[in-house]
């Protein structure tokens, strides 16, 4: 799959997690895991867990790192949802690398305590799509600035890289096992 | 899904990743995570990685805490691999949680650059299936034991713990996600 | 499943059918069937079979059981009709223990000639659903009480019960088959 | 779907339930059901629900009406046994409509609660299948000698045809149903 | 599957390749191919190439066969896709069965280096479509007019009728085709 | 998708069919097409044509090219077959750039009334794969010897090439569509 760094700043404002968002914007056709900083503020309408919706949550911040990941194999959430997950994990490893403890718990992130990130999941006739966000800055939950990190777009990068790298081994992986039996 | 720990020892000669060992064993008739401890000596029959099947390789081990996961769900093979990946970093994190730092390289765990784990996903036209195993002792590789880690059945509870809720608040988290509209 | 039989009056418009109407109103996060009573008058923005749009019919009635099936596990119409016809001769079966004789064609059910009951099913990306209507009064059709039922709130809890139990049944059935052999 | 009745007896051994077994014997290329009446006597290897192998179970009937229905369309459990049931709804329907209340529960069919039926469902990775068998005769369990039935394959016509209807009449409502929007 | 010429005029306006089309204008309940003659003049709304909408694209043509095509099995891009360059492959070969050489490249037909057509696919919730259209007459680009092709609506005919040809013996070829094993 | 020419003789005995031949043999790990030129032998065990089997036909010739495709996106064999004639097209059209007129009819090409080739294809739990081969040279059958064809390897490439490229433009072209809307 293709990961691009984003040279621009890009606000997030829930339009994203839209299929094909990638294509419009930077013309990509492939699988795609697309990073960028920016703002963060979800108009209502682009909200996709109805949860935020019914509660009439905010989902904003001042500055994030983000992450938009589409792909184009299967549009099942079933699949959407364990790659959420597994990114959400591979954010906290790569925290983990730094010595620092981040807890994961679903598809957040905490430290000390604090909640880190946002993060949804869905799927289109043609796509599903992941947004996974971490505060930079952020007065009310954690951020990467409280942590004391001061490079949150090399943080940045190699969640992109990570992500994009497993999914590639998984690709390879899976045409070297042959089907299963039955235990009788 | 259920999360069964057995209470006898179970050598795990590769039989058990056969679709509906579970239920031959146990009765289970959910999707399911049981959790043993026991030998290890995969015999060739059995192999479902044809690469250590071509390399000739022993997979062996004298003790190991072992992991089978069943899905009835769908029979992909890019689910079953999603959430091999997702068991593998639910493990890393548990060691993490106890301070010990535990390296997740795709399927694999390694501690101080020994390889702790072995795994394997597949399906078959009913299910689809993943094995993950730790050692507990081994000469070769890296071990529980050489980690000084002396309650090797109080970690298997809790990954067999974590991975069943995680699925559990998936399938939750699923329900609450409207489809995604499409970027113009 | 989730089965729930609502306290309140609802009123078919056919809002309930759009996905995620279950969690929405009752915040179930579970595949689920929802019983309820109620007018029925559809709107026609909310019609999914063409047909009724097509013809301009009109679907309303003054007093209707109502069930509402939402899955989650695939977005195949296939298997939402499939489970739609099953809801509909588990209607029809639950007539028979009572010892009325209600004929099922297809998802119709008809007392002595006359049409009882109304049913719709589709998927969208995110779930499939099947409404299912059962007049209570009703002038130009057939109804509970025009059949000599009295407590069509009792009707309404058996049927969500046996649907219910049903689907929980296979969910188990389908845990414990192996897959099948070719004939050669 | 086609429907074919046999000319000839078949006995039951548990091999026609192999996937493209009706076009081994009948060069059937369609999606079909096949009708025939034979014993039932089926091997250990041929036993598709696992407990009845686990339970060593007898699966035997000196004379049976059959039914053997294979899909093409999808290979999925939930679909198969979805189906199955219908089937065993529509068989106890055919009695109501000669005013012989059968019981259904799941797959089997019960009369004075005499068990009456047999069924099986799974799939290989090119079909679906469902075997269903109701006794003609039959010492253990009820049968249709006993309740009084002397024209056994009409019965099995009768079934035959409704469910091969069934089948046509679903394919047909689902190619005039629009897409669910979601609820908000 | 049902093909239908259609006995009018149709213009192609974008609107056609919306999913029940068939259903709504024909009351086709069947997998089909309609095939028509008309203009094309596609609007923004209606574009289902990103890329055309992108680049402001103008579809448009004076006079045109079309060929809608609309399949239920499944809703996956992948086989829509799979399916449109068969389309296209098989209209290249009804030119060739004529002793004119019609090179076709992915989705599109070129005569004597001019672009002979256009086409889409896509999917919605309930059903994946192909939209594929020759230029009868047009300035900018080659036409059947000017490659000497006086009866465009016989070459329509047959081309709908090898396309459905071709799915029905598709179907009926994997209805005896048995699983793969596995190369060990 | 990754092409590969092979630069030995290799023997189609059938067995090549099988799935995770290509990573067996050449250790590939990707989805692809691998070209190959020697005898055709093939066992009843590998006929996967069940009417090859019944019929029991040979199916063998002194020399041919082969190509074996395998696609581990999904394992419907909707798509397998969508993509076997596909390549069948693709052959054809290889030939008529070179001004031989070869049809195509089904996943055949006859060449002056002789059937140059042979194909199948079918799914296993973890792929779907497409064996294609023409005859280079065949007493019985039409062969690329009796066409003056003197060069089956360049052929061969360009077969493979075209393929594989049509492939991924597909993988392109997919991921630039939007979702269909519905025809009201």
């Amino acid at each position: 799959m293709k990961l691009l760094i984003a040279d621009e700043t890009i606000d997030y404002d829930g339009s994203q997690i839209g299929s094909l968002w990638a294509y419009t914007r930077f013309r990509l056709q492939d699988d795609s895991i697309v990073c960028f900083r920016g703002k963060c503020n979800v108009t209502p309408d682009h909200m996709i867990d109805l949860e935020d919706r019914v509660m009439d949550e905010k989902i904003e911040s001042p500055d994030m790192i983000h992450f938009i990941v589409e792909h184009f194999d299967m549009t099942s959430l079933k699949l959407a949802y364990a790659r959420q997950r597994l990114l959400a994990a591979i954010a906290a490893e790569v925290f983990k690398d730094r010595g620092i403890i981040v807890k994961r718990s679903g598809d957040d992130l905490f430290y000390d305590g604090g909640k880190l990130s946002i993060s949804i999941a869905s799927a289109s006739p043609v796509s599903h799509k992941i947004h996974f966000g971490i505060n930079v800055r952020c007065d009310e939950y954690m951020s990467l600035e409280k942590m004391g990190i001061t490079d949150p777009e090399a943080i940045m990068a190699v969640i992109g890289e990570r992500y994009s790298a497993e999914y590639d081994d998984i690709e390879m992986s899976l045409r070297k096992s042959r089907p299963l039996g039955v235990y009788l």
